[in-house]
């Protein structure tokens, strides 16, 4: 039985996001989404609560998926898991180094956990969290960018906030 | 059941490629190392049964790897063989807009096949069959590139050239 | 008035193409699509008639655009035109770096000529006439990768030489 | 008639930036030099008031251009300005990847506005705002690298820093 | 007599800075490591000072070398220092365009100082300084990625933060 | 006493290449262009005998400079020479790849040869050979691209082509 986390700070999680977790859970027997839940680290949009309720609704339809937090390296919380796989989505060339230097010092701290990279749809090469939040922001729509909860998380959020500085 | 195809034209079979096919081997039930043998592309330096040979000896440690050769389109052999998934090594960033370009075209084709990207241990990041056989042409030590055998191989191809145009 | 050269080897037009042919004949009061005819290079797939005849019947409901040919320089050709631009379409970063180079030197030869850079639409992000020929040299389908009578005279190609090669 | 925007931080306008306004000044009716006027954002080094004004000083000679600022998103702003061109410059691929994600998202938020990409001239190439920055604020001499008028302003704001740390 | 200067952040040096001055101190009579003290920047993890210190036990057995801060652009140092070549260490191509747009920058302000690019060795092309960070603040072991010291004084600041936060 | 290699196929020398050439010969004491006679790869424009004749005339006024061919691994070469240093110009980043795989596997080879990376001046980042030949073959000017004696050569040899073709 093969155990992989897709590990992230999904915040918030993407339609990017929930199509590499669809692929990697018909890989794998069990797929956890883990949520980075790094207290020092720049201040999220969403708190960890929030992006794993979420994620929770967002793949509430694949039942070999579960969503926690970890807060150690990566390669730690799969080793407590005991997951031998690491799953990272790849969509374009500046990712790509980014992930080959985690992917090689992961290895170095974990030889027996594998990094396995799949690469979304043609459709969600460009996207990422942070820039939906960039058009969320403005008030764009991201109706087709992320499910239909987290579209509407991104807008009361932003509305709060252009309350706040009015 | 997970089957998996790793598709080359392993020109000869480098330590790269072996290192790839050992990971997969551990995450995959079956793994099918295939030749690509394409009549009308430029001419290879080792035939496809020479390779096939080079290979087998190269993976007879590994009891889930078989080889074989391919002619069609590399996602219609994983159909053919009910291989579910397609992998493929990764080194560098140019590697990277070839493999994305392939996947994407594949998963056109055949939506049901996932493509899997593995990346070599570094100390093969920048290892290529080509590199390997630049060297060996110019009377270079591959001894740490390819296994011994496959040394032995090229060693006898290119001192046979250099009689031939003594 | 603007005069646009979209210059390419177009073997054959694929649906990338088109769409770039597409979006720069909004910007601009003629485009003209010019095949580079170059005797010295690699034999195309198509013959230099071939591919204006499929380009035409392609482009037929674009009323300002025209397909020509050429033998000289992009710019030199763009010159007699009396054109002031030439359009390049863009896709993933290696492209970029090869544009660059062309546009920095053209720029060179005649600095009134401007490069304008298009970017496909994400569909055809990983799509090009090497892609397209290579699928359908295997049996491939390329329905959505080319204009219906682009994949018909693929079809014939790699018919004939299937039978050629029995 | 075209009018085409050209959004950037402009923090401050160099000559790479003024190099790409002047071409896209050739190729369209009316050009929109847009500083994109970010209240939530990480502190400009001049207000937007500032770089207006060094932008207008900068564009004087150019008839067909004018300068504004902008809250929205940069396609929005767009729509609002009649406008159906969004010009860019690119340098280098690590720009690339980034301004292609940002022409498809702008793509799906409004498909009838064009993104444009030119490139500057060679000597622009590795020219960017911070890299200016960085320059003056350790007493580099600017004065290749942005107009004469702000390079006197850059001057006059780290003359400034400086005194305020003695 | 050709004196270097290899300027950089080194906040900790790590294993890959010292294969770079390694190879630096072969080609030149004098190597000075350069600590950029920028009190403006972002608070570094180790003072100027901390990092001098670890800086001179790493290279204490390289005669030709010698650890030395600058607050000025490296070029002005470098001409301070009357060398006539920096140093840097190229890792992968992301790094690999930062450089290039510094030297040719550092070109124009100081056409006598000769950037020279040394590539770390292939153990090493993954390394950085925040990744050491990254991984010594969650309790991982970086004893193959820094010097002993290095090692000590991370678990040594990551240890209080812990103890600081409880 | 330092002697470094600058290893390339010099089908045409372009300004590029000389001025790479003239940064090396200040950095090192001695500095040799190594013309690639490689009888088994694709015909050169130019053959080694022409080569070297306009390289040297190239070079004629840098006194530490002298110009050779070889045959082997340009690693090999250096060790005939007693050279330390291989000498290579950068220019983008897709060299850049293309380069550091040379790097790593020289110095697997010979672990004592260093090689160190110059980058030729902005205006011959998108400099080579190819180009040259290019732009040449159409009738194109080169005259700021390499040497005047270098252009003459090449407008013989493309004019005594298209007699050959008429």
């Amino acid at each position: 039985m093969t155990i992989a986390v897709y590990p992230a700070s999904f915040d918030p999680i993407t339609n990017g996001h929930l199509d590499v977790a669809q692929r990697a859970a018909r890989l794998f027997d069990t797929l956890i989404l883990a949520v980075a839940d790094r207290p020092n680290h720049k201040t999220p949009l969403f708190s960890t609560e929030e992006r794993i309720a979420m994620m929770r609704e967002a793949v509430a339809h694949l039942p070999n998926v579960r969503v926690d937090a970890f807060r150690t390296l990566a390669v730690e919380y799969a080793d407590q898991q005991q997951a031998t796989v690491l799953v990272r989505g790849l969509r374009a060339s500046t990712d790509f180094e980014h992930e080959f230097q985690m992917a090689h010092i992961n290895h170095r701290l974990a030889a027996d956990i594998e990094t396995v990279c799949l690469m979304a749809d043609q459709q969600y090469t460009f996207l990422s969290s942070s820039a939906v939040k960039e058009i969320a922001a403005y008030g764009g729509d991201v109706t087709n960018l992320v499910p239909p909860h987290v579209a509407a998380a991104l807008r009361r959020v932003y509305d709060q906030r252009k309350e706040a500085t009015r």
